[in-house]
């Protein structure tokens, strides 16, 4: 029997994340933490919400799901992520030490790899999972944004 | 009249902060915001109370000052922090567009200049303030949770 919990049925999880994001206003990008197949937390983007640039997806994920866990370290995770992470969130990233980050769209502005961010050295990362999908949201938000 | 409100002035203030994270056992790190020469937020690591990897001093500083202000970009801010920001503060530090970056101690190991991070290129930044004074203390902290 096929494994049905692929790359892609969480990403396309993160990616209703994004679409709620994008409903309300915010540069839609959604993000879950997954352990063991299991969600632990679904988050996205809440910087006009919450009028602070710290608010990414990525960053309340790794908060809510350190909570759930009880512990600093997500080394048994999975991070799904709609956008490749920015030089902030990869930071934390780092930290938490997450065993995984799956990410869909690159981004080649502001994502960690062009602005020169690390992961941890023992983070497994892959990139472009639904990539399309997640970049297009992001780039619909900006078109109607500049109407 | 000579202007107190030198950047050493408010850096003993992030210093005060530090030695509260050291005396709750986080590792002592202090940060402020500063407008006008006031004092808009004090703040210092809490990763250990929390247990989650994103509270450190800047990050709580960043937030707290934008609640405050009302608005997401602290273009007319200082913030004062006694070691040099990591890749993750860096990063948020440059979402938030801040003013100015004044830090303590360099940190060699995790500091944004040597993992690779970037400030907002209107950011002035200006290290080396009290920084043996900010380094010792991080250096006494580890020093005696290696004993």
């Amino acid at each position: 029997m096929e494994n049905i919990f692929s790359d892609e049925y969480f990403m396309k999880k993160a990616y209703q994340e994004a679409q709620i994001a994008f409903e309300k206003g915010e540069v839609p990008v959604g993000a879950l933490v997954v352990v063991d197949n299991k969600i632990i937390t679904r988050t996205h983007n809440l910087t006009e919400l919450l009028t602070d640039v710290t608010a990414h997806a990525e960053m309340q994920a790794i908060t809510s799901a350190a909570n759930f866990i009880g512990g600093k370290y997500l080394t048994g995770c999975t991070l799904y992520v709609t956008l490749e992470p920015c030089q902030m969130c990869a930071g934390a990233l780092y930290w938490s030490q997450v065993g995984k980050v799956v990410y869909g769209a690159a981004d080649e502005h502001r994502g960690y790899r062009v602005m020169g961010g690390k992961l941890h050295p023992k983070t497994i990362v892959v990139g472009g999972v639904m990539g399309q999908e997640c970049g297009d949201l992001v780039k619909e938000f900006f078109r109607q944004r500049r109407k």
